[in-house]
C-alpha cells in the first residue's frame, strides 16, 4: 500500500468511527456547530486572509492565469461571505429524522423509512477555498462525517479555513474525525479518496471538467456530479416573442460561465419570429453560429461545425437550429443535451407538457431561463452540486441529498408465520 | 471490442432507445402488458415445460447439486405460480409520475420532483428462471427497459419464458428492445455488462454469494444489492422471555436459507432467562457456538471461534454471545453486522428508540423477527432485492427503487435578475 493508500485508510476509518457518533448528534448540537464555526471563521480573519496571501504570492510565481488567481484570492469580504454561508446553512432544516412514509401492516408491525445520514463524502475540490467550509458545512449539518481534498495552490488558506471549522466543530462537542482535511498536496491522495470503496460513500467533485472527468473516470466509488450544462432553450411555434427573448437572453447571456446556461437554441421552423430573437441574442454580445436556415435570417450569424451541437461554450457563443416540430426539438436534445437543463418557451401547454414528459434531464423548465436551475433558486437554501447522475439525488443536491434512510419497524412480539 | 462487448453495447444502445419510449407509456399500457404476458405464459406452458426439461437433462448430464436442480426446475404449478406473480406486479400502483414534492417560489416559479423511471437496468442471475418473469416484470411495470441475463443452465427455459414476456410487450405496442434477454451463454458477456456505464444505469444481480461479490467486484456500473445477510437479535435486560424465544426461534428457524435469518443472537447479562432461551433454540434444532457464558448455560452449546460473528451459516446454527448492555451489543453490531437488518428484543422503549437510533443497518427491528425483511411483509407489492448499500435505495426494493425524478419547473417568462 502506497502512503497516500495508508492516509486515506486511516482517515476514512476515523471518519467512519466518527460517524456513527455523528448520526446520533442533535440538531441543535449541528447547528451550534456551524454557527461557531462561523465565529471561528471571523476571529480568525487576519490568520486566514495572511495565509491567503501566501498561497496568492506562490500562485503568482507559478505564473497561475487571472482567473485562477480570482478564484483562490479571498479577502475580508469573502470571508464574510462565506462566513455568513455557514451562518446560513446552520439555520437550514436538519433532514436527519424525517419520517419519510410510514405504513401500518395488518400484523400491527409499523414500518417507517427514517431518514439517517449518508455516511463518509469525500470532497475533492480546486483553487476555491470556500468549498472548505461550504461543503463541510453541508455535510456536518446532514450528520455526516467528510473528508476534504482541496487544491495544491490553496493549501495554506485550506488549512487555516479547516482550523477555524473544526474549533467550531470541538466547541459542539461533536468528533473532530467527522470533518478531516487530506494535509498533504500529493495528488495521488486524490487517486486514493477515488478507490476507497467501503471507507467513502460518496465522492463529489467540485471544480472545472477536467477533475469531474477524472473522477469520473477513475472512481470506484460513486460520484455525485455534474460533468457538462449543455442546456438547450426550445422556442416552440408558439411561443411567446417577449417571453422567448427574454428566457433566451437571460438563458445565456446573464452568466456565460455556469452550467446551467443556454449552449443551444432550437427555434422552431414555424416560430413567426426568428429574425428579432436572433437579433436580440448578437445585440447582447452573443455570437451566433446557426445552421443554414438560421444563416438566412441575420447576415452576422456564423456557420455552426457538427461539433458545435456537443459544445459548453461557457462564453458568449451559442449554437442555433431550426428544428420541425417538438419531435425533432426533442431528438435533438436525446442526442446532444448533457441531460442537466432543457427548457421549452411556448404558450401551448399541452405541447409544454408533452416536452417535460418526453424530455430525459434532470431538469426540464417550461417558460423560465435555465439559469435558475440552482439549489438556491429551487428553494433549497443551500447546494452541494447538480447531479446528471440518475440515482440516488438528481438535479440541484442539498442537504437531504446527503442522506439516505433506515428502514424502522416496531412490534410487539411478531414472527413470521 | 470482443464479441460479447459489441453484443452488450448494441443491446444497450436499443434499451436506451426503447427507454425513451417506455418513459412515455402509460399506466394502463404497462399493465395490459404485463396481464397479456401472464397469458402468454399460461397458453405457452407445453413450450416452457418441454424447455426445462430440456435444461434439466443437460444439467443432470452435468452432474449438478440436487439443491441446484431444484431451483431449476419448474413444473406446471411453479409456473401457474410464476404467472401469477406477473399479474400480481400488474396491479402494482405505477410509480411513475408521482409528485414527491412541490415548491412554489416566491418569483411565481412552480418547482416539482416527479418520479420518473430509471432507465436501463441490467439483471444477472442464477439458475432460478423464475427471475425471467419476476424481475423484467417489475422493470417493465416501472417504465425501465431491461437486460437479462440469467444462468448457462436455464438457458432453454429463459428463452421460453422470455418469449411469452416480450408476446405481452408487444401486444400492448411497447417497443419489444425495452426488454432484451441475453441470448449467448459466454460468461463474458457478464463481465461487458458489468462494465456497460452509460448503456446500464444499474446492475442488480440475484443468486448466491459468489455471484454477488463477482458483480460488486468488477462493476463499474452502480449495483444494487446485499452480499451477506449477518442478521442480529439482542435481547435486552428488560426482555419480556415469551417474546425473545418466539422471535429468536422464529428469526433463526423458520426458514434458515434467507438474507434476514438471524445469524447472531446477544443476550444482555442482565438478561434474566437466557437458559430457557438457548433451550428452545437448541430444542427447535438449532446449533448453538457461544462464548464461554453462553457455554456455561447449557452443556449442548459449542464453543464459538472468532470467525463466527462473522459467518452467514444460512443454517439451522446460531453464534451467541453475552453483552454487557447497549453500548456493547450496539458496538458487536457495529463491527460484525452486514447492515442487512437488525433487532432488538426489549420492553424498555426508550432503549429501544435509542437501538433504532444508533444500530446502522438498512432495517431496524424492535420485538419483530428478521425474517420479516421482505418487500412483501413490508407493504411494497414485490422486491426485485434488497440493498445493503447506502445510496439510492436501501433495504427492500420494489418498483419505487426503480425510480428516480426529474424537476419540473414551470414559470410564466420567468427570467433570473
Amino acid at each position: 500500500m502506497t502512503d497516500q493508500r495508508q492516509l486515506i485508510t486511516e482517515m476514512g476509518g476515523k471518519a467512519r468511527t466518527a460517524f456513527s457518533r455523528m448520526a446520533g448528534a442533535s440538531d441543535a448540537q449541528k447547528a451550534s456547530a456551524l454557527l461557531a464555526a462561523a465565529r471561528h471563521l471571523r476571529d480568525e480573519q487576519d490568520a486566514i486572509l495572511a495565509a491567503n496571501r501566501q498561497d496568492m504570492e506562490n500562485a503568482q510565481k507559478r505564473g497561475l492565469s487571472d482567473a485562477l488567481l480570482d478564484r483562490l484570492m479571498i479577502d475580508a469580504n469573502r470571508l464574510e461571505a462565506i462566513a455568513a454561508a455557514v451562518e446560513q446553512v446552520a439555520r437550514l432544516p436538519d433532514p436527519v429524522g424525517q419520517i419519510i412514509d410510514r405504513t401500518d401492516r395488518p400484523n400491527g408491525l409499523a414500518m417507517a423509512r427514517v431518514r439517517v445520514p449518508l455516511g463518509v463524502i469525500g470532497i475533492i475540490y480546486e483553487s476555491r477555498p470556500n468549498v472548505t467550509a461550504d461543503a463541510a458545512a453541508l455535510a456536518l449539518r446532514s450528520g455526516n462525517s467528510v473528508i476534504l481534498r482541496g487544491g495544491s495552490e490553496a493549501i495554506a488558506t485550506n488549512q487555516a479555513i479547516y482550523k477555524a471549522m473544526i474549533g467550531g466543530v470541538e466547541q459542539a462537542g461533536l468528533p473532530t474525525d467527522a470533518m478531516q482535511l487530506v494535509q498533504t498536496t500529493d495528488r495521488e491522495a486524490v487517486g486514493a479518496m477515488l478507490k476507497a470503496s467501503g471507507l467513502i460513500d460518496i465522492i463529489i467533485p467540485r471544480g472545472g471538467k477536467s477533475l469531474v472527468k477524472r473522477v469520473q473516470d477513475e472512481a470506484r466509488v460513486p460520484v455525485l456530479a455534474h460533468l457538462d450544462g449543455i442546456c438547450h432553450t426550445y422556442i416552440g411555434k408558439d411561443a411567446d416573442p417577449d417571453k422567448a427573448i427574454a428566457i433566451a437572453v437571460n438563458a445565456k447571456m446573464r452568466r456565460t460561465g455556469v452550467c446551467g446556461a443556454m449552449e443551444t437554441l432550437l427555434i422552431d421552423q414555424d416560430y413567426p419570429a426568428p429574425g428579432p430573437l436572433l437579433r436580440a441574442l448578437i445585440d447582447a454580445g452573443c455570437e451566433v453560429r446557426g445552421d443554414d436556415m438560421i444563416m438566412e435570417l441575420d447576415p452576422r450569424t456564423v456557420s455552426a461545425e457538427p461539433e458545435d451541437w456537443d459544445t459548453e461554450y461557457l462564453a458568449p457563443i451559442v449554437a442555433a437550429r431550426m428544428v420541425q416540430g417538438l419531435d425533432e426539438a426533442l431528438a435533438h436534445i436525446a442526442e446532444h443535451s448533457s441531460n442537466h437543463t432543457d427548457v421549452i418557451v411556448t404558450e401551448d401547454t399541452t405541447m409544454a407538457d408533452e416536452f417535460i414528459r418526453r424530455a430525459d434531464s434532470a431538469i426540464v423548465m417550461h417558460n423560465a431561463s435555465s439559469q435558475f436551475a440552482d439549489g438556491g433558486e429551487f428553494g433549497l437554501g443551500a447546494e452541494i452540486g447538480i447531479s446528471t447522475g440518475r440515482l440516488h439525488a438528481r438535479g440541484p443536491v442539498a442537504l437531504e441529498g446527503l442522506t439516505t434512510y433506515k428502514w424502522v419497524v416496531r412490534g410487539t412480539g411478531q414472527v413470521r408465520p
